[in-house]
This record gives structure tokens, C-alpha cells and sequence, in this order.
């Protein structure tokens, strides 16, 4: 017997490579291809650093009023947290606290599955169908609590609200988590129905839409009692997550819905431009709400062009999983970025 | 029935008050009374606020170099967390995971008793001696796992290396954390020990000797596999806790020794004469050496002197719970606010 034995060993998420390297196209982890908000360096600039011996506010009130403003709700219905991942692992720990299991999809962010080994939570995978869609029937059965992105990820599918509506409404003794992600990219957000439904979670992130991948801010929004339930936890955990200049800079990007509706605006027909330039390559997928593309090819292996890519400096993602290993999912950078992709792959189909 | 019932419900830990007002005494939460390294400040502003779009460095390589070279370790006996509060959460999640109790003091902080909540893992507390020390027999004993701080909070006392390490030696089946979020005020931290014992832990952190509790930023030192087994909980829990601007102040914050050292020297020489004005003044504690003071009056309850003092806008901490309910923890600030202290102090008993 050694200390050894009564160590938890998980196998450890792998994310997506952040090579060091600045001369590549960095098209593997989904970030924004622009820049965050002028606001936002000008209010870091402005942060006073001797102000950092201080502890930051516990409750993280200023970045929380300005969220609640630019999603017309009360603060006490947003929770933030570090990053998505963050907020998505302590509603695991709050929300999905049965013995019966929690219910995601096949095909989906790999983190849920992580989570549910690392807290010990029952599950069971429902396959989407071979559109990629969400069957809601799949969800009509005995359940601990429910989670899927929307879009989804990595396909970039996206669900209408009446099938949203449909599963919170038939699960309502389990709390539903849409992790919505990818939602500023063209979905239809569930928000307004958290009015009717108490049992529905809404999960966003600064990482994709807001271009702040590199300060670690996610957010929920839910009634009041969900999110009671969930700082609750949080506070048991670490009570000060999120630092000064987090709190500085997230506060000054969310007011600047400008900045926001154009970036996203930009990536959105970048992504339409190049959805079409892709089928004319030969290449087909899933219609895209998210800022990448998961595309297939009925000729070149998607292992192949991935290796491909990446020796021509190119990084996107391959996911070797079953249903998705021919696939390939690719953000959507800058128009520069997305013709240089393009030249590459149609000169390798011709080589 | 209804999703409540799936709902964990915990008593969240309340932290020391962060009051909005500026024009207090702030004694409350054992900051550094000064700012951090100008370093710190002229890293921050020459971030390219632009690369913020981007994920941090998941592996938060060059804090963990830095912190490698600082304390003569290897860069992969370093872990780093979101405070050390995220550090030790994450421990006690990776290495308390038996079903025998974990032991650790009847004073103490009081988060250990929480988390141990949350993670649903049982515990054993071990009463300390009338002099509030550590007795290595109580930690002589079948257990899960141990920690304790050193110097402990909130008393300040602390306890010789002979006696760590008599406690590490007799349980080489359990993890051992010393949790020295206190050590850089005059104790001597356990760190030499990591090279003869396997299974031990040592946690520090950057709020209270380094100045940036503002940023969040905590770390363990250990032997390779015990850091390696955290860092793998870590990874499955959330990649990228430590943002762009942590990594980049952690770093420039550790590579400034001499102002690291200036700093927690100028604390002590206050503390140690803080010490001698209290004692005139009839207060009697125990040899702090940490950035605190845990002070008792023979005649005046440490209640109404708390109330009395933050009627004055002089925030010190009272904790309300058995054998700590007559004493008051009072933070080492400046020479000048700590002689505003000891001025109402001597009028109060004076009145």
C-alpha cells in the first residue's frame, strides 16, 4: 500500500495545440480572428496595477450588471465564472446530482464526458441522427439532467427553439443545460425561454464571439434560483475566481455591443463565402452556425489533410472518434487566412 | 418531485467583507498593506492586449519556470492554480479520495471543512493543544490524507520542521499538505522536505508576501508524480484557468526577489513591534508569524471591540466558532495605519 491508492487518476481532457510558433494559421481552437474592443486595452490601461493587493470582488457585480443590461435580465440571473468550462463544471456539480443518468449527445463537446467520470455522474450518450440533429425523443426518458450545445460542437448544427422547448418542457424534475457557445454566430438563443421554464440553464462564453479567449470568462443565465444554487457552490469552492483585470476587461467588452455585432457580422459572411468555395472543392458538411466548419471530403482522408495542413503550417482540428473521423473542423478565421486555405486545398485535390 | 430534489445544496463559505468604500482601515483580509513590483505593472502594461483573442498557454509554462528557478526546483514539480484556493480544491479532490477520514486541526482554515463537504469526503478534526500547536500524535493514526497550514490561520502559530516532518514520516500511505499560504513571514517552509518525502504537498500563494491577491494566483511544489497526478485533475476539470495577464504579472512578479523581500522584511519589522504596543495595552496572543496578529483582552470581548472598531471604518476579522470566539485577526498593514490602530485601541481601554 502506498499514498498512491488513494489518488483519483482521471484521463486528462487534451485541448486543442497552442503552439508556440506565431507564423502559422492558427484555425484549431476556434478563437475570434480579430482583435477584442479597443475598450478593453483602454480599461486595462487604465486599471490601477497597485490596486492588484487587493482582493477582487467576490461577486463580480459590475462585470454582472453589465451582462444583465445586455441581456435585459436581473444580475441575480447571471453567474460568471472562468471561462465556459468553469461555469459548465459547477453546474455538473450542482445541477446533475441524482443517481440517474445525465443525457448528451454522441457527438459533442468531449468535456461532458470528462466532467461526468471526474464527478462521478451516471450518463448515457443518445446518438444524433445521421443529419447530426438532436432527436427530442431521445430525451423523453428517465433522466438525471440533460446537456447539449447549441450549435452544436464540433458539427456547427444548429436546433430550432421549438425542439429546445420541447425537451425543457418534457424534463421539467431535471435541470437542462444548453450550452450555447457558439450561439452569436447566426442560432437562435434559448434566453427568452427561461421566462417560462425554471429548469433551463443557458451557458455562454467571451472566449468565441466577444474575442477574449486569453482572459477566461464564461457566463450563465437562468431564474434566480439556479443561480442561487450555483454560487452556492462556487462560493464553496473558491470564492475569488475571477481576478481584477478579468472584471476590468470583461465589464468594457460587454458594453461595447458595436464592436461585438461587427466582428461577429464579419466572421458570419467570411463563413458563407467560404461554405460555398468549400462545396465547389469537392467538400461537404453539416450548415454551420458556429465560427468553424466541419467538413468532410469524398476523396482525400480527413487524417491525411490534416497532416497536410499542419506540415503547410496550417492548424486545424482532427477529432479521431468514431462517426466524426473523416471529418475535419476548421474556424473561421480572417478573409486572408481562409484564401490562403483555400489555394492550399485546391491545389492539393489537383496535385 | 421536481429538479430541486437533483440539486446540491451546500453552505457556501463566507469570505472576509471587501467593502466598496476606499476611505477604511482594511485589516480584514491579510492583503500586503503595499503594492506589488512595479514590474508587475510595467509587464502588464507592454501585454499586447490584441493576443487576448487567443488561449492562454495551458500549461502556463514560463510562471512555472519562473517559479522553478526561484525555489531551486524542476519546472514539473510546480503546479499553479487560480489562487491557492483552486490549488488546494483541486488536491483534495486529486489526493483525499479514500473513504478513510482526512485529519486536519480544530482551528484552522475554514475551507478545509468545506471542501471536505463538497467532495463528500469524511474527516476526522484533531483538536489542537491549549496553546493552539500542532500534537503529532493526534495525526498518528489510519487516515486519508492530512493538511494543515503552517504558519496556521488564523492564529499565526507555527510549528518547527522536526514536527512536519515527524507527521509526514509516520504516514507514508497518506498525502500530506502543508498549506503555507504564510511561510514567506519568518517560518521555515517545509519545501527541503519534497526531496525525502514523496508524499508531501507544500502550497503558497501570490496574495498575501507577493501583493496580488487581486490576480489569482496560487501553486504547489512537489515531487514529479504527485504534481503530475494534480495537473491531470486540472486538465480534465478546465485547460486554460490561468489567463493571459496571470501569466504574464505571475511571472514578472516572481522574477522581483528584492522588492519580494523588501516587502515581507518591512511586514515583519511592523508586526514585531505591533506586538510590543499590543502586549502594553493588556491584549495577549500567540507568536504570530504570519501577516496577522490573533489577539485577545483580558477585560474587553473581542466582539464589541469589533464592532467598536468598524464603527471607526477599521476592518479586522471576528470568527464566531467554538474556543476563537473571544479573538480578533487583526492584518499587518502600514506603520501608519497600524499606529491609527493602536491609537483607538489605547483610547478604547482609556474610555
Amino acid at each position: 500500500m502506498s499514498w498512491e491508492e488513494n489518488v483519483r487518476k482521471v484521463t486528462p481532457y487534451v485541448p486543442g495545440e497552442q503552439p508556440k510558433r506565431k507564423d502559422i494559421i492558427k484555425l484549431n481552437t476556434n478563437e475570434c480572428p480579430y482583435p477584442p474592443s479597443k475598450k478593453v486595452r483602454e480599461a486595462l490601461l487604465a486599471a490601477n496595477a497597485d490596486e492588484l493587493r487587493l482582493y477582487p470582488d467576490p461577486d463580480a457585480l459590475e462585470l454582472r450588471e453589465s451582462l444583465a443590461q445586455a441581456y435585459g435580465v436581473k444580475k441575480e440571473q447571471i453567474f460568471v465564472g472562468v471561462g465556459s468550462d468553469d461555469v459548465l463544471a459547477m453546474a455538473f456539480q450542482t445541477f446533475f446530482n441524482s443517481s440517474k443518468p445525465i443525457l448528451f449527445p454522441d457527438i459533442t463537446y468531449s468535456f461532458y464526458e470528462v466532467w461526468a467520470d471526474l464527478f462521478r455522474i451516471p450518463f448515457q450518450i443518445q446518438p444524433l441522427d445521421e443529419n447530426f440533429h438532436i432527436r427530442a425523443q431521445d430525451y423523453r426518458k428517465e433522466n438525471g439532467g440533460i446537456i447539449f450545445p447549441n450549435p452544436n460542437a464540433p458539427t456547427g448544427v444548429c436546433e430550432p427553439l421549438s425542439l429546445i422547448e420541447e425537451i425543457v418542457r418534457e424534463n421539467p424534475d431535471s435541470v437542462v443545460i444548453v450550452d450555447e457557445a457558439y450561439i452569436d454566430f447566426g442560432g437562435m438563443s434559448a434566453l427568452p425561454l427561461t421566462e417560462k421554464y425554471d429548469n433551463l440553464l443557458i451557458v455562454q462564453t467571451f472566449s468565441k464571439s466577444r474575442a477574449l479567449a486569453g482572459m477566461r470568462i464564461g457566463f450563465a443565465i437562468g431564474n434566480e434560483k439556479l443561480i442561487s444554487y450555483l454560487s452556492d457552490v462556487k462560493f464553496s469552492f473558491n470564492s475569488y475566481t475571477m481576478n481584477r483585470l478579468v472584471l476590468t476587461a470583461g465589464k468594457a467588452c460587454v458594453e461595447d455591443q458595436d464592436y461585438f455585432k461587427l466582428c461577429t457580422g464579419k466572421i458570419k459572411v467570411t463563413r458563407e463565402r467560404v461554405k460555398e468555395s468549400l462545396r465547389k472543392l469537392g467538400f461537404s458538411f453539416p450548415d454551420s452556425y458556429g465560427n468553424f466548419l466541419f467538413v468532410t471530403h469524398k476523396e482525400i482522408p480527413a487524417k491525411e489533410l490534416f497532416e497536410a495542413l499542419k506540415a503547410e503550417g496550417i492548424y486545424v482540428r482532427y477529432f479521431n472518434r468514431p462517426r466524426t473521423d473523416n471529418y475535419l473542423r476548421i474556424t473561421v478565421g480572417t478573409d486572408e487566412e481562409m484564401d490562403t486555405l483555400l489555394e492550399f486545398l485546391k491545389n492539393y485535390r489537383n496535385r
